[in-house]
């Protein structure tokens, strides 16, 4: 124990230098910083592959699931797809230095608000290692130091991603301890990282809930968190039911494993007739298994019973709760009961409806005729995300280059004292 | 324990439930409330200063320091300046609603930004009784529920403070939990209070550097903290001697209790000797006590012998740590070293100096040419304060209405789906 807090204390150590002379690195270098690693990253492919190749081979010695032994393979494309994502993240316009707005103040003060790095970030993860060259690329465009500990079974993969990411740092001239990966697999070390507050800024964990629960109960520094995603389409009764089918239908089955995708479906009792049955027969064809209150099984003969439990659950499967409401009141009242402030749509055609909703309905990304899908980073505009925060402090929603930073003030003054 | 458990849990739950009803509570029903309380303070002012009498008997008879009765006073100044305070809040502008940008998709999707209220908020704070209505009112304005747990001495004094304001909550329908105090002195209240995440968002403490420790400490829920003021005046050798004086002592002097006063002094080697004699003639002048390093001891004979604490210091008191560098590098590093985040301010006359100092010096405000004392909400532009952040996660710096509020994502749609 003594000998991981020394080694994860000196990574931090180090991070936190690393970090003062990123505040002041020019786009420039930082861009070309990204497109070198990104022609490392081609490059090495053989390399990468080799080291992948060890934590594969434990990884089926250990027994380990098709779909766990998937995520974790750096095949051809996943590499292709990492190196765009860096020729991605040099394109995005740097946040570091933008002066968000400027005032004047009657005594001349000129007053402004300056974007600047948040300083050394921590990133806690499962196991993709694509995660490292992604996360490693965002901090670093922003500004950011970052530590890096993923999944103990990709660990040679990560370690191989983070040296070619040095090897871009070091050949211009970077202060290479800008990213680093914990090099060891010690549970310890999440555990001394959550307590290195001297060093660190801000952790941001990604995995399950169980992983995200721990790091928020036991971290001294703040922790950007998503929680999960129970996401609700709420179609109304003055619903264009066409235009509901296709929201719903997408919002539950495009992708159904990731949090924005729907997982309860609510149903104004005025056209729960004429609209579940119909949705029911586009779920039934792509193999969706509905959980249903007492109505809605009344309308879909087929559907099981829901309980509280369904509610509740982020499925993350091809399983839908469905329930008949009342009102809108009804609906938002299920939502602020049951939702996980994640991703809510409304599809209706009623202005004034489509206007509260928006207003009154806490969740990160709040929609009107729309797939819950579009929660993300890239699709809403962002150029990319770390993560989707579903609580409201420092970032809410998805979080790309902006929220890696901090603004302080600056001002320019010409001798002003205060009287 | 099990007893103050449930009380507080209960405050809790219902500032929860007040949180939700404030979110649609229009501007002009914000500003009625803030408006009428200050109407009922000065009209209440015999009930206030009955109950206020309460805590200085109890204050005198535990023969309390005379600064610390004075403090606990609600004299008529101090009456009439929380209703001011509360009429200030009213005239600015309600952050809540605010679609901050807006931005159009390829696919057609209208994406923006508004700003809702965080939700619960609980301040903990140290004897001032008139904190209970600055937060109070900034809280309300800008959506919030808030829970007031202020120090045991003032506890007839903020519960009489809460009760007027819920008097004028409950008489323009708005929700009276919005505004509430922890009716017990009981330090335990404290540890339940830093548990209930499910109902409380953000945590602000304000007070000494050992209540802000043990909050961030124990806390589960997100703190905004503001640890200490270690501010810095750099005297660069481009700068105006006279104009480096005027801002030198109105930064230590003009109000030295506070966390934007100059603790430290640093001098360029190359103006020392010119400055140094006639500055330290200026705080002989105010009674300022020097601390210097040797070169400092050399030019002013009078000055103490610094120590590696006094670089550290916060005195908040009319003494002084004044240091000689060789460099400007030097005084960065000094800053960075020994800086609390809090508030940096150059003097010189050199452009290039200015705009580095600006852009490399990590803390809340960083200043050029002009006293740290203006590290102040009011005093830069944004009406009013609840604090001033000196870590970067939410806000940095000086907190107002905005900074109350996050940011959802709202998106209007016309049937889009995810391909």
């Amino acid at each position: 124990m003594a000998e991981i807090e020394t080694l994860v204390t000196e990574i931090a150590r180090k991070a936190r230098e690393a970090s003062r002379k990123l505040t002041s690195l020019s786009t420039e270098v930082k861009n070309r910083v990204l497109l070198e690693t990104a022609r490392r990253l081609r490059e090495e492919k053989a390399f990468l592959q080799a080291e992948n190749e060890k934590d594969l081979a434990y990884a089926r010695e250990k027994g380990l699931s098709a779909a766990l032994i998937d995520r974790l393979t750096l095949s051809d494309k996943v590499i292709e797809g990492m190196a765009r994502g860096l020729e991605e993240v040099a394109a995005l316009p740097d946040p570091v230095g933008e002066v968000v707005k400027m005032w004047r103040r009657p005594n001349g003060l000129w007053v402004g608000r300056m974007r600047i790095p948040l300083g050394v970030i921590a990133m806690i993860y499962e196991s993709r290692p694509n995660v490292t060259i992604d996360a490693a690329g965002l901090c670093f465009k922003s500004g950011n130091a970052v530590i890096l500990r993923g999944g103990s079974e990709a660990i040679n993969s990560n370690l191989a991603l983070a040296r070619i990411f040095q090897e871009a740092l070091r050949s211009s001239g970077a202060p290479e301890e800008a990213v680093q990966v914990i090099p060891t697999t010690d549970r310890a070390a999440v555990n001394v990282l959550l307590t290195l507050d001297e060093y660190i800024d801000l952790i941001i964990p990604r995995g399950g809930e169980g992983l995200i629960r721990f790091v928020t109960e036991n971290s001294r520094i703040p922790v950007l968190k998503h929680f999960k995603g129970v996401c609700h389409v709420y179609v109304d009764k003055f619903a264009d039911l066409e235009m509901a089918r296709r929201i719903a239908v997408n919002a539950k089955v495009q992708r159904p494993g990731v949090c924005n995708a729907m997982e309860t479906l609510l149903v104004h009792r005025e056209v729960a007739e004429k609209f579940l049955p119909v949705v029911a027969e586009d779920f039934k064809a792509h193999g969706v298994e509905l959980r249903g209150c007492p109505e809605t099984r009344k309308l879909v003969s087929w559907a099981k019973e829901a309980t509280e439990e369904d509610w509740d659950a982020e499925y993350l499967d091809l399983i839908l709760a469905v329930r008949v409401v009342p009102s809108m009141d009804e609906a938002l009242d299920h939502i602020a009961r049951y939702g996980s402030n994640h991703t809510e749509t409304i599809v209706t055609e009623d202005y004034h409806r489509a206007m509260r909703f928006l207003k009154e309905v806490d969740a990160s990304v709040v929609m009107v005729n729309a797939s819950t899908r579009f929660n993300d980073g890239g699709e809403l505009g962002l150029g990319a995300e770390i993560g989707i925060s579903t609580t409201k402090l420092h970032a809410y929603g998805p979080m790309a280059l902006e929220e890696l930073t901090a603004m302080k003030f600056i001002v320019f003054g010409e001798g002003q004292i205060r009287e």
